[in-house]
C-alpha cells in the first residue's frame, strides 16, 4: 500500500531516521575497546534524562514486563508485602508480577480513569504502624487509560506518613515524554524500557535505581539470576555488561538520548502538552469524552470512550485498512468501549492533525455522527494560537 | 525538529522506504555477471511503463535536462526546424534546449495554464507544406502550471495533417502517474526521469525511442557524446553500459518499478486521479482558484492562485518552518503569485490530508481568510465517498 | 578508520544485510493485523532450523543467558536436582543458573577441552535409582572451549539408563552452525538466541519445548513471570505476545530464517565445517594447538592455546588496533592463555583467510614465531582442494 | 552466497557504511531552506579536496565521461586544435570525446604501460609558435593501465614552452586517493566523479575550473546546455542548481568529504601509496609482472600482465564465482591479457591481503603456478614493516 503508515498507538512510537540509522549497521563487539566507551556514556547520558545524579541506570534485554521484574526481584523477598494501585491494565500487571513473585499485595482497586490519590497512600501507609508495607507500586502514566499521577505528590505523602517503604514507579510511558525527578521525588525505582519515550523499537528493560533500593538489594531473598543487579553493576563499571548486552539498540539508545537533549527535555514536554491538548479539543469537538478525570489527563496518549454500541476494536480496523492509520485499542474491561490515540515521542504537528482526520473518517464509518473537519479544526486553532517555541518566524 | 518531514512539492516526490532499501546497499561490479542479469530485466521492466512493445528505454546518469537534450541531439541536426508549443517553464525550457542546440523553434506561446491544442498543432502542421519542421515538442504533464496535454490527441491531430515530424514527449512528471502509451500514441521520444512517478532520488534521466527516431538518428549530424544513444544501445544489448552507470539508482529503479506493478498501472493512475480531485475540492473549499483549465488539470500536482498581495514564496517559508510541511513555489511569470501542492508518487490519504491542513494553518499566517478544517472535510468527504479499491472492508 | 572491521569472535556474529534492512524500518503495531501473520509463519520457520515439528518454539525479548532462565524456571522447582556438566565457561554458567533459582546441581567438572562423555551421563543417571534428577543440563557448542558434544549420543546414554530426566540443551553458539534434531534426539528444552547461526543482533533468547517439558511445567513451582510459557504460548497462538516484543528483531529473524533455508541447512552445516577445517590446519601450520580435544572440535569457533609468556588479551588489542579484527579472548581460567577464532555465520572464504593474516600479524607483533602466510597457505590449499558445492565453474 | 563481497575493481570502490547512511533518507526539497546550505558546504569542502582556492568545483548528475563533456564545451569551439596522449583506455577515450564534438585533435599515442612524457609536451607546444593549440588534455591516473602522470611536471613543460594552451587533467581515478593540487599545477579543468576516491557510488561527474578557463568559455562556440557551466554557476552562488540535482547523491558526498578530511588528505595518500606498494611485493613474489612502467606505477589500481596462454576473463571469472572478488578486466587491446587490482578507497589491511589470497586461489585455477600465500607473505611483511601512523599500539 502507498504512502507512510501512521502508527499512532500509545507505544511503541514512530522511531526516528536517525536512531534507525544508529541500529543499521555491523554489531561490534561487545567485549572490544570501542565498546566500553559507548557503554559508558550511555549510562551517564541516562541519568540526564531520569533527572538523577545519585541513581544508577541499568539497561537490560528485556521487555517493560522484565523491567517490573528486575525491580521486584531485587528489592524485595518472598512473603514482603507491598501497597499496590489498580488503576488499568498496567498498573494492575504491575501487581500481578508481585505476585508472581510471591509477594504480598495489598491493592487498592480505583476507577480506571482515576490517577493515584496521595492521600490514600497517605492513609494506607499511616495505618501501616508496624511498617509491614516494604513498597509502594506506582505507575507515572497509565497506558491503558491515560492517566498521569503526580509522583512528586505521592512522596509528599510517603513523608508525610514517615514511612520508610521504598518507592517504585513505572514511567514505561512517561520517561521522555513527561516530566520525570528520581532525585526530587525520592524515587527508589523507576521502570522503563526503549519504545515510548526513548524513541527507540521495543527490546530494553530500563531501570533506575537509588541507594536505598541497592541496600534492600543486599536483604532481598527472591531469586534471581538474569535481571540481577549485583553483576549488572559490577561489569557497568568498566563499561561491559554480564552477558551478550543487544548491541544494536543499546547504539541507538545513544542516538536517541542525543536527540532528546538536543531538543531539550523541557521542551519535549511542553511539545507533548501542546500535542495533547490539541487532541483533547478535537474529542470535544467530536461530541465524545475523553476516558481519564479531568486533572489526571495524560500528555501522552488520550483514550476516548466510544458511543454505546460502537465497537472499538472495530474502529481499529477501519482505520488500518482504509487509512493505514494504527491507534490503541481498548485493554481489559475496556476492551471494544474505548479507543486510545498516543501522542508521543517523535510526532509533529501535522502528523497528529492526520491521525485526527484518519479517525474521524474511521469514526465516520463506523457511524458515528462527526462532522468532518471539525477535529481537525479544533486541534489546528489550538495549534495556530500557540506556535512551537524555536521556530522562526 | 521531531517528526516526519511533509514533502508535497510536485517532484521529486517522496521515495518509499523499499526503494530507499534497495539503494542503501553495497555498490556491485557494473561489469561483473550479476549486473547484466540486472540490467537487462530492468530495461524490459521500463517497457511496461511506457507501454511499449517497440520502443526502445535507455537510461542515462542524468537530470530530466539531460534527457531533453538527448532526445534532441540525436535525432536533429543544427538549423533543423521544430514546433514547440510554451505553456510553462518547462514547455518553454524544452525549447530553450533546442534553440541551445542550433535548431530553429517554431513557438505557439500559450497561457499559462492552458493546455497544447490539438487542432493548434493541426493547423501549424498542416501549414507546414514543405515539411521542414521535424519534430514537434510536446508536454504531458507541465509541472509549473498543473496542466496535462493529451498526447492521444495530438498524435491523432499530427496524423490528420499527413506530417512526418517526430513527436517528442516530455512526460517527467507524468510518467508513473498518468496513464501513457508509447505504442498506441505513435510516441518517438519519450522523455521523463528518475524523481516524480518512478519513485527515485533525483539522478537518471530515462528516454524511450521508437523505430523512427533511430533511423532519424542515423541522418542527425548534432554533435554528441554523452548522451549519444548508439553506444549507449550496443552495450545495453549485452547487459552492459558504455560508461559507468549509476549503479546504486539503478537497483533502487527495479525496486520502483516491481512496486508499480505489483500496485498496477491502472490503479496508480486512479488513486492519482483521486487525490487530486480531493484537493481541488479542498482549493474549492478554501474559495481559491485552481490556475490549470477546466479540462486541462494534472492529477499529478494542483497549482493554486493567491490572492493579490499575498507573497507565495513567503507562504512556503511558513508551511516549511512552521510545519515541516514543503510546498511548490511559483515560477518564472509565477513566482510568488502560485503556490503548487504535489499529490504524486507514494502517498495516501493521511498524508493528503495532512497536507491540506498544513497549507490552511499557512495561509491563515499568510492573513488569507480560510476557515480551519474546511479544505480538509472537503477532502475528507470526497475520499469517504470514494473508497480506494482494493481495500478490504 | 577506513575498511571493514572484521568480527570474528565467537558470536555476535556478522549480521548479514538483508537481515539489518529487514530491520531498519518503522516499528509495526504489534497489536494490528499485519503483525499477526508475520509471528505466525516466524514461529513456524523456527521449527525447521531446529528440526521439530513436535516442538514449540518461544521467543523472549533477552540474551541466551535469559533464555536459560526460562528453562530452568518452567521445568523445575526448588530443591530439584539437576545433573550438570562444567566443561567450560557457558556449561558452567548454565549451572550457576540453575542454583541461583534453588536448584540442587549435581555438577561433573571435566577438563576445558573436553567433550560432554555419553558414558558418565549414563553412569550418573543409572546410579539416580531413586530418579531424584528431573534434568540433565548439556551444551551442544562451549562457546570458551571450542568443544562439540554429541547431544545424540546423550539422548542415547539417557535411554539406556532408561532415566526420565528432562534433556536440556544449550545449543546457544550451535544453531544454526552445526546439525541440530530436537525431535530424533529427543530435546525437551533447548536454549539459543539471535546474535550466532541465526545471523541476528544480541537481544532475543529463544526456546523449543517438548511436550514433556510442557508437562513438566505444571508441576514446576519455581516462580517465574516474565520468562513464563504460559502467557507467551496463549498469545502466540493467535499471532500474538503477552507483552511487547523486540519487533524489529522478529522482521530480522525471519529473514535470517529465510536465509538460511535458502542456502539449506544441510549446505550451511558443510559450510562451517570446511571452514573450521581451514582454521585448524592453519593453526597447525604456525606450530599452536587447538584446544579442544580431537574429536570434539567445534566447527563454530577454534580456541587456540598460546606459547608460553604470551599474552592472549594483548593479542586481541593488537589485533584489533593494527588490523581492524576482532577475536574472542580467552574467558575464565583461559583468560590470556588463549584466543578464540569464530568462524561461523555469513561469512566466506576471503573473510576466514583475512582473519588468518591478520592473526599471523597479530601473533608476530606479540613475538609469536609463525611464517607469514604459513596459515593462509594451508588454509588456501584445505578450501581449494574442496570447492564449495553449488559454486559454478 | 553467504559473506561480504569484495570489490576490488579500480572503482567504482567501496562505498563506506557512513556515505550509505548518508544517502539512505527522505529526498530533501532541492528549492527549500535547508538545501541551500548543504550545497554551499559541500562546494566549500569539494575546494579542499582539489587543493584550490581559486578554482570552482561544479558537480553534475552524470558519470566522468560527462565531466569530460563538460571540460570541452564550456573551453573549446568546433575546429579548435587541441593536444591528446593517448596512453591507455581512458586517455584514448578523452581525444575521442573531444573529436565527437568537433575537435581537431593531435594525438601522441605511447605504449599503454607509459606515462605522459613532460618532454613531450614541451616539444609540442614549442613546435607550435601559431598557438594553434587551445587545450593540452591530460590524465593524472589512467585506470586501464595503473600508471600516473605527474602533473606538476607537464605543467613546468607548458610553463617552459610559455605556451597559452588550456590544461585539461582527467583525475577520475586520481583525486582523492593521489595528491592533486590544482592551484600550485595551474589546472585550467579538473575533471573527476564520484565512485573512485570519493567514495559514493556512480552519478556524479565532478569538475573544478580555472579563472582563466571561465574566460575560455566566454569565447567557446560549442552548443551546450546541459553541461554548461553558466547556467550552474549564477544558481550555486544561491545554493541552488539549475534543474535538479542528485539529491541523495550530493548527502553523500557531504559525508565522504568529511571523512577524507578527518582521516587527512595525506595520510590517506600515504594509506594509498603503501597499499599499494604491498600490492606490487605480492605481484612479484608470483612472479609476474606489473603493466606500468617503473616510476609510473599507480597507487590506486595495478595491472598485472598475465603468462601466455591464459586468459584474464576467465580468471576474473573464477575469481568471482568461487571467492566473491571482483577484480577488473583487461581494456582495449589488453582485453583478456591483463587483470587489474584495485587497492583504493575505503579499504583496510585485510582486505588487501584477503584480495591477494583470492586471486592466488583463482590464479591457481587457471593453471598459473603461484605458491599459496607467497604473496600474502610478501604484502605482510611489507604492512608489518610499516605500520600506519595513527594506529595506537
Amino acid at each position: 500500500m502507498p504512502g507512510r503508515h501512521f502508527l499512532q498507538i500509545p507505544g511503541p512510537s514512530n522511531v526516528p531516521l536517525r536512531v534507525l540509522k544508529a541500529m543499521d549497521r555491523p554489531v561490534i563487539n561487545h567485549r572490544g575497546l570501542e565498546f566500553a566507551g559507548i557503554a559508558k556514556a550511555l549510562l551517564d547520558k541516562l541519568k540526564a534524562v531520569f533527572k538523577t545524579e545519585t541513581g544508577t541506570p541499568l539497561i537490560f534485554p528485556s521487555s517493560g514486563t522484565g523491567a517490573w521484574e528486575s525491580s521486584l526481584v531485587n528489592t524485595l523477598s518472598p512473603g514482603d508485602k507491598v501497597l499496590a494501585f489498580e488503576i488499568g491494565e498496567f498498573s494492575a500487571g504491575y501487581a500481578r508480577a508481585a505476585r508472581s513473585q510471591g509477594l504480598e499485595v495489598e491493592a487498592v482497586e480505583l476507577d480506571w480513569g482515576a490517577t493515584i490519590p496521595p492521600e490514600v497512600v497517605y492513609e494506607r501507609l499511616a495505618a501501616d504502624t508496624g511498617q509491614a508495607i516494604r513498597a509502594v507500586l506506582t505507575i507515572h502514566n497509565e497506558t491503558s487509560t491515560g492517566v498521569s499521577t503526580d509522583i512528586g505528590a505521592i512522596r509528599e505523602a510517603m513523608d508525610r506518613a514517615g514511612h520508610p517503604a521504598l518507592l517504585l514507579v513505572d514511567t514505561v510511558s512517561g520517561l521522555g515524554c513527561l516530566d520525570f525527578r528520581f532525585d526530587e521525588w525520592g524515587v527508589d525505582v523507576a521502570v522503563t524500557c526503549s519504545q515510548k519515550g526513548l524513541l527507540l523499537p521495543p527490546g530494553l528493560g530500563i531501570l533506575c535505581v537509588s541507594a536505598k533500593a541497592l541496600r534492600a538489594r543486599e536483604r532481598a531473598t527472591t531469586p534471581r539470576h538474569y535481571f540481577d543487579w549485583g553483576p549488572m553493576m559490577a561489569k557497568n563499571a568498566e563499561g561491559y555488561f554480564p552477558y551478550t548486552p543487544a548491541t544494536n539498540l543499546l547504539q541507538g539508545l545513544g542516538e536517541a538520548l542525543d536527540m532528546l537533549s538536543e531538543e531539550g527535555l523541557e521542551h519535549v514536554f511542553a511539545r507533548h502538552a501542546r500535542m495533547a491538548e490539541g487532541v483533547r479539543r478535537a474529542v470535544a469537538a467530536w461530541g465524545l469524552e475523553v476516558l481519564a478525570q479531568p486533572g489526571a489527563r495524560s500528555n501522552v496518549l488520550t483514550t476516548v470512550k466510544l458511543p454505546e454500541g460502537v465497537d472499538g476494536d472495530a474502529l481499529l480496523v477501519e482505520s488500518e485498512t482504509h487509512w493505514d492509520l494504527s491507534l490503541g485499542n481498548g485493554l481489559g474491561p475496556l476492551k471494544g468501549r474505548v479507543f486510545r490515540i498516543g501522542h508521543l515521542g517523535d510526532i509533529n504537528d501535522l502528523e497528529v492533525l492526520a491521525t485526527l482526520a484518519g479517525t474521524e473518517l474511521a469514526l465516520r464509518r463506523m457511524g458515528v455522527k462527526v462532522d468532518f473537519g471539525a477535529g481537525v479544526a479544533a486541534c489546528q486553532q489550538w495549534f495556530y494560537a500557540n506556535p512551537l517555541p524555536g521556530r522562526v518566524g
